[in-house]
């Protein structure tokens, strides 16, 4: 008797995912050296997504002669917090993770507190990535957690490229993989139960003050019950949709910016004029963000003002935008610059 | 003292979209000829979207030398629609427009009762326009409208185009115009109630049968408390950032188009290869479209199975599509037609 279907899914998930490493790992290493196996770590938290992406990793690494090991962050936010990531490395031990290690950081400030502990996250797993030489950290967002973000990136209003959610690969030398991108959560959750493997509910994802949590716990099952059950799918889909065709926009602005340049530079106006609009708004995007204005900062209204110098021309003076950056037209041309 | 805000906002919407008609008629017509001026009618269906354009069309026309009339469509769906519309057409004629009819459908079935009444009113409308050589209809679709309309794009998970929301100016020659699509719906309601217009909530619009319904008074909301009071507008700003990133791939996939066929016209692989997946999908998905898979059964994952013949070659055999469509690669070459 084979295993339960969702400890088949997410073994498959995973399986598949290291095939891909393993891959990567060969293109990158002469064979003729003695190599050592390559070493995945999964990223756990203790919750249940992160828990089933461990024991998958766990029983499917060896077979496919790949070292797997686990990480969990300490971020310090709640009382007891030591405790707790000392109880996720007990856990990944038991699963034969090894390295099994707890990496405590100190959350800051800087763009909110969800914003905040992941920056502080992902740089703890970077280091141990380095630290360790791994080939590859697997993160454990499923769908829903996907369709969360595409919303998250709807209620932004900046297009296309915010709505395509998490990438598959992501990271430097594409680090990060995400096995679970295309596994719902129930399924996560179901393949813990069924190993009796004990997870943690992390008490920050029931918590309304974060919009995430407000997200999972009304928002979206709100959104299912106008527009029926297989809106997280659709949802998901959209992300992929749209970061494909994000790609293409941003590969077709790059060649653009080469054609509307003149002899020293600058931006002409009336090549500008003749690209698409939503080509010539990411070049002009990408101009301004080049000089200095924080891409964070930018928003679309931003640059539609600076769109209007070459499809609205009716002498408009110097246009201020985030980051002390100037945007005015001049002979035709378009000049940006830092005051 | 001036109109209230709310009355001043839905003229000035109005006077921008009469003057754009006028301009097309413009460009249209001979200066030379004693032209008729030209007509503008509004689609009103007595609710305060359509009553609030009504007015507005009824005070602004007269001042742009343009003929003001209306046009309510009775659906027959409800006993009493009759009185309904005859209502409709006193208080348009109240308002001074003229001519101001009802025109009277029957709604079919074909596609579900919020697409078959849409049919049967743009059909009514049509017809309308054309018996009175209308030069625009103008339709009464907010901010709010638009939002709800993004959000069913969402949940098909049919990518970018799905995403864009209704148009400014659709329709044949532009004929369909929404004044209103940057205003907000309360705006509208606060316009008739101080102009101390009557008006008309449509129990359909409130009747949880329906899905724009259950995403207006239940989906909405939600999301709005999750996410915060900009929802709407991140939606309408969605809808545009999306119809201009549509529109640039559709023409890159036109050109593409042209050069990825040989000598006889068939599709070639390799060239197909190296197109970014956004626009080669488009491509595939045209082709197929050509050959007659209807576009409406048309989804993302058959042409993810084309687009493996191309990305994934392992022998695969035919792939069926909608519509009797079949595709398969033979010698390097897409082969696509109808069984």
């Amino acid at each position: 008797m084979g295993p339960h279907p969702a400890v088949a899914a997410i073994r498959l998930a995973v399986r598949r995912v290291l095939h891909d490493v393993l891959n990567d790992h060969r293109a990158h290493h002469d064979p003729h050296e003695t190599a050592t196996p390559p070493l995945v770590l999964v990223a756990c938290s203790g919750g249940a997504d992160s828990m089933a992406l461990a024991s998958a990793l766990a029983f499917e690494a060896p077979k496919l002669g790949v070292r797997a090991g686990g990480i969990t962050v300490d971020h310090n936010l709640q009382a007891g917090s030591g405790t707790r990531a000392a109880e996720v490395v007990a856990r990944m031990t038991a699963l034969g993770l090894t390295p099994a290690e707890a990496v405590s950081v100190t959350v800051g400030r800087a763009g909110g507190p969800e914003a905040a502990a992941r920056d502080a996250r992902y740089a703890a797993l970077d280091g141990a990535a380095q630290r360790h030489q791994a080939a590859a950290i697997l993160l454990g967002h499923t769908r829903d957690d996907q369709a969360e973000t595409v919303l998250l990136g709807l209620a932004r209003g900046s297009g296309t490229r915010s709505l395509s959610g998490m990438a598959a690969v992501s990271g430097a030398a594409g680090r990060y993989r995400r096995p679970f991108l295309q596994l719902d959560r129930q399924t996560a959750r179901k393949a813990c139960m069924v190993q009796s493997l004990p997870v943690w509910d992390d008490p920050h994802n029931a918590d309304p003050a974060y919009t995430r949590s407000r997200l999972r716990q009304e928002g979206l099952p709100a959104l299912e019950k106008a527009l029926g059950k297989g809106v997280v799918e659709a949802l998901a889909r959209t992300a992929q949709l749209s970061r494909d065709d994000a790609d293409a926009l941003d590969h077709w602005a790059a060649e653009a910016d080469r054609s509307v340049r003149d002899d020293t530079g600058r931006l002409e106006c009336a090549k500008l004029y003749a690209l698409p609009p939503a080509v010539r708004r990411r070049v002009l995007r990408k101009a301004v963000i080049e000089v200095g204005s924080p891409a964070g900062s930018l928003f679309a209204r931003h640059i539609e003002e600076v769109d209007r110098l070459i499809t609205g021309w009716r002498g408009q003076g110097v246009i201020n935008l985030p980051g002390r950056v100037e945007a005015q037209r001049q002979g035709g041309r378009l000049v940006i610059r830092q005051g």
